[in-house]
């Protein structure tokens, strides 16, 4: 297997070197070239010098970029140097209608593609501890099988093309919820003026408890919103979502509140924060003790 | 010590077993003496004829009743037979300014007072597994320790009288929260056609992992919802916090979508059913392919 790694993010860039450790990578490619040939220079493989060059060097090609529409605009520049055989894996979310795009404009060409979001943050692409969320032919996966072990501690297949980016949604709409939970129950207990480290010691132990109250918990009843996941970014994969819930004719409530309190957040400059400056909005309902709506 | 126990529902009859099996029990009461004399004869001890009969009794007086009035009506009740160093411990789930005035009740008399509202459900008061969260006097508290060894599996002294019921409503408010999360992003999956089970696997892993999902996330998507914590007891629970807040002047987005949709799912009979039955109002969401409001 020679696997390319497009987009040196801090989610790529971490696959790479994992990639680079189980021998497996050949080239690798960003929009911005400086930093591709830095991190090629670092690992001593090819800086391609287009999507198509690496598709070309490639017989895996994995994908790590932002948008919906970055995704699909990387097909399309990678076609040139994609013949019948080739495999893509693209790791960013997105939805589940651009996913079988992406996969329909490759079919075309004889080329595989599995849709294969992550969960596990940037420690998890760079320790190798990624958690995949896999849709597309099982013997393709199988296939894969050395790369997905290479960069995760997990790779599940969900289903079809776009089964992947649904159960990566399913992740993020309880995160979000999560969210919610913890930071609104917290802010509560901060405003009544408990002992916080016992309260969430003592709510850990119960029917309530959750790896968030555990990790964000403590350090966000001190005030600090060190990323961790960007609020930024949760907001962008919570505009996803609504956008397929809307093609399903269903707003869901945690998700159009979270978009309203996020978007706030952003507005007031916190977007580059961890998703537990909520806690900043529920603190504040306490701090200007007026009722707010939803 | 010898303890009473006043209230033989199903948390207040675990309690009194508990008690018994450490030798401490040498009473109990309820307001229907049928159930009172049953668990009396089971166990060997006083079936009381009144509150104040069994505070005569009793050196500790652990109250295990539903409402806020209830707790207040018990407090006055047991009046004639109290008497200065006897300790009256509320395993209730009331508001904070109820506690308070209960123990101010108690204080003119010269008996001390706990609140200590209990996690754990049912389970937890039959096995002895409860977790206590406690407020009042710390020595009172370290004198009692045999009886909350007796009954749960930790007691945590949380500050002034009061703070055992602050720490309750957290947790209440933490567990709508979560309830929230894993109903809408679970039957968001389900919609979606994905494996459920694999579903659940997967996120429990990650960062949206919590208790909830895994114990009630494979049954709700089943359609079963066997209490477990009775919604209508959670609707009750969130009716104090909002009772609590609007003293803060406050109204949280969580606490109010959450009473609004469990007072549905009560008006449609599923009041009786385990919390988790707010699954049902997600899936309608789905089902009936139409926007609704929060």
């Amino acid at each position: 297997m020679k696997a390319g790694v497009i987009g040196m993010g801090a989610m790529g860039s971490g696959m790479a070197r994992n990639l680079h450790k189980a021998g497996l990578l050949a080239a690798v490619w960003n929009r911005t070239p400086e930093r591709a040939q830095e991190i090629a220079g670092e690992l001593e493989v090819q800086a391609a010098d287009s999507p198509a060059a690496l598709a070309q060097a490639c017989d895996v090609i994995i994908t790590c970029v932002s948008r919906d529409e970055d995704v699909l605009a990387v097909m399309d520049a990678m076609a040139p140097g994609l013949a019948a055989g080739k495999t893509v894996v693209d790791t960013s979310t997105i939805a589940v209608n651009t996913a079988k795009q992406a996969a329909a404009k490759l079919a075309t060409a004889g080329v595989e593609f599995l849709d294969a979001p992550v969960s596990g943050g940037k420690e998890g692409a760079q320790n190798g501890q990624l958690v995949f969320m896999v849709g597309g032919d099982p013997d393709v996966f199988a296939r894969l099988e050395p790369a997905f072990d290479a960069m995760g501690k997990s790779a599940t297949h969900m289903g079809e093309i776009g089964s992947g980016q649904a159960t990566k949604a399913v992740n993020q709409i309880m995160a979000a919820g999560i969210n919610q939970a913890v930071t609104e129950a917290l802010a509560f207990g901060q405003a009544s003026g408990l002992d916080m480290d016992k309260v969430i010691q003592v709510v850990s132990g119960g029917a309530a408890g959750n790896w968030f109250l555990q990790m964000r918990g403590p350090t966000m009843v001190k005030g600090t919103f060190e990323p961790g996941f960007k609020l930024g970014l949760h907001h962008k994969d919570l505009t996803i979502c609504r956008q397929m819930l809307e093609n399903m004719n269903v707003a869901l409530p945690i998700v159009e509140m979270t978009l309203k309190h996020y978007q706030r957040l952003m507005d007031a400059g916190h977007g580059d924060e961890d998703i537990s400056a909520l806690y900043r909005d529920k603190q504040a309902m306490f701090t200007n003790g007026n009722k707010r709506s939803l």
